[in-house]
């Protein structure tokens, strides 16, 4: 499986080493991951794709493995894209992977992967997008992207979900609240996880003010209590997300998220491929550039004018 | 003050009015921060720049307001920049600033800003690095840079400060142990607020497990107990931010800093403004190709490709 023919049988098969390996090469930028991409293309638009966002501690791990259990129950098969902005440093991601993979016995029908960032600028956003098609063109029915936190990578991603899910718990205090305004509007479901602690309705009370603060919205997004680790809950927050794919199917809601989906894409991959032949270009110029401006001889905004040419 | 020329004087004087509308022309690609920016470069170099960066709930502004109080005691001007990654979506940066506005007496020692997310890729980070230095030519002589969570643009951001603080609280369990793991290559000192709370020692532990599973630094980042709200671990914090400057100064840790921080700051305008003149060049091509996208009928590796010709 050296080639993008080669891998595309397989791949569409869902085998899941030859879905790893094209993660890879999406992730690396590998010379063949634009021809599997465009060969895996037609095949796209049948997964459902969900977004779990919530900040750490929230359990939005075990969230993910308890909504994964119960859909391989019914017969899915489900993919699952751990988002893991820690991943630049250090091995977050195999080590995420391996406590994942104790927590979801091995099964052909699933498939767990942490999407590690890069350093490339965008990277991260436009490498999970890329799985997250190279898992519907896999046959996976539901793809589960996990964010922790809110960077602007992972707004862009969870911004273009079919269903995002935001995670709270109670008696997280105030800085939180911050956070919980800000994604108020990305949010179609609110999940009060850890439901069996203090709080609960104080935690609701402050979703229907922040609610009753910003502008109504065509879908009202419901709030649901749960408590992950014993399984409560998850039937339940399943229901809600199959009532809002069915509302968005309904109202063109699938359309305007593609257009959303279709920019981030190509805004990020731009961005992305102009730099790299740009720099590809200029050759050792750029290190000479990046040390006048190290030692104050350039401004960035100088250099990067030497790089491009007088601008418009 | 409408041109780079009548806004210089008053920035490198300290007006935060001219600072406020400076960090706004970067924020939003002003004609006049390119020209600005030039101008100012030959005045940078002067300021302390500290990070401090942790999840929600860690108390981190607090801290932050504790530090600032206490350098403007020793009659330094501080400038204080919130990254706020929640606000592409709502007025999260104005709540914010007057939220700290109230914790913090007006003085023209101090100058808050919370830098909002703009839609443009690397946007975050470029702008406020481009705070950072305005601050720097402003004659402040500490800049606190305030991060929330751990996503892309902020690594980028406190992976260049001068002396990275990652704040830690007791008894937040054990999703928050992966993003502890993930930052410790980027801290250079860990501060445990709420430091009256159960669990203390545990969380000392486990930095040091982490530590001693990483490999070894040529400065170790020392462990330092707070309590914020009630002034406590201020002045040690602040005498091991001093201790790790001059460390840096000592071993040539400057330099270092400024080349990384040179890089990011290429990089990351590169990527933008080169991706703002191909878009503009392409006109309403762009958005039939975005379109085309989204219908499934041309995957976004060949769509990119049509705007900037074949590749290498």
């Amino acid at each position: 499986m050296h080639t993008a023919d080669e891998l595309l049988g397989p791949l569409l098969e869902g085998n899941a080493r030859a879905l790893a390996r094209a993660i890879s090469w999406m992730e690396n930028g590998h010379p063949q991951a634009r021809p599997l991409m465009a060969k895996v293309w037609p095949h796209l638009g049948k997964a459902t794709i969900l977004g779990l966002t919530g900040s750490p501690g929230s359990g939005k791990s075990t969230l993910t493995d308890q909504l994964a259990r119960r859909l391989l129950e019914k017969g899915q098969r489900v993919g699952i894209l751990a988002v893991d902005p820690t991943s630049p440093f250090s091995g977050g991601a195999i080590l995420g992977d391996r406590i994942r993979m104790g927590r979801i016995a091995p099964d052909p029908s699933i498939f767990i992967r942490s999407m590690a960032t890069r350093g490339a600028l965008g990277g991260l956003a436009r490498a999970t997008q890329d799985a997250i098609d190279l898992l519907d063109a896999a046959g996976f029915d539901t793809v589960i992207v996990e964010t922790v936190g809110v960077g602007q990578d992972e707004v862009d991603v969870v911004s273009c979900v079919h269903t995002c899910a935001v995670v709270l718990v109670p008696g997280l205090g105030d800085e939180i609240q911050a956070i919980k305004a800000g994604i108020m509007e990305v949010a179609d479901l609110f999940i009060i996880n850890k439901a069996d602690r203090e709080g609960v309705e104080q935690v609701e009370q402050e979703i229907e003010a922040m609610k009753s603060l910003s502008p109504p919205k065509p879908w009202d997004p419901p709030v649901c209590r749960a408590v992950a680790t014993e399984g409560i809950g998850i039937a339940e927050m399943l229901e809600l997300v199959r009532e809002h794919g069915a509302w968005l199917r309904g109202g063109g809601g699938l359309e305007r998220k593609a257009r959303e989906r279709a920019k981030l894409r190509f805004d990020s991959l731009l961005a992305e491929e102009a730099s790299r032949r740009i720099k590809a270009r200029a050759g050792h110029r750029v290190q000479e550039l990046i040390e006048a401006i190290a030692k104050r001889e350039l401004d960035p905004y100088a250099a990067v004018e030497i790089v491009l040419g007088p601008g418009s």
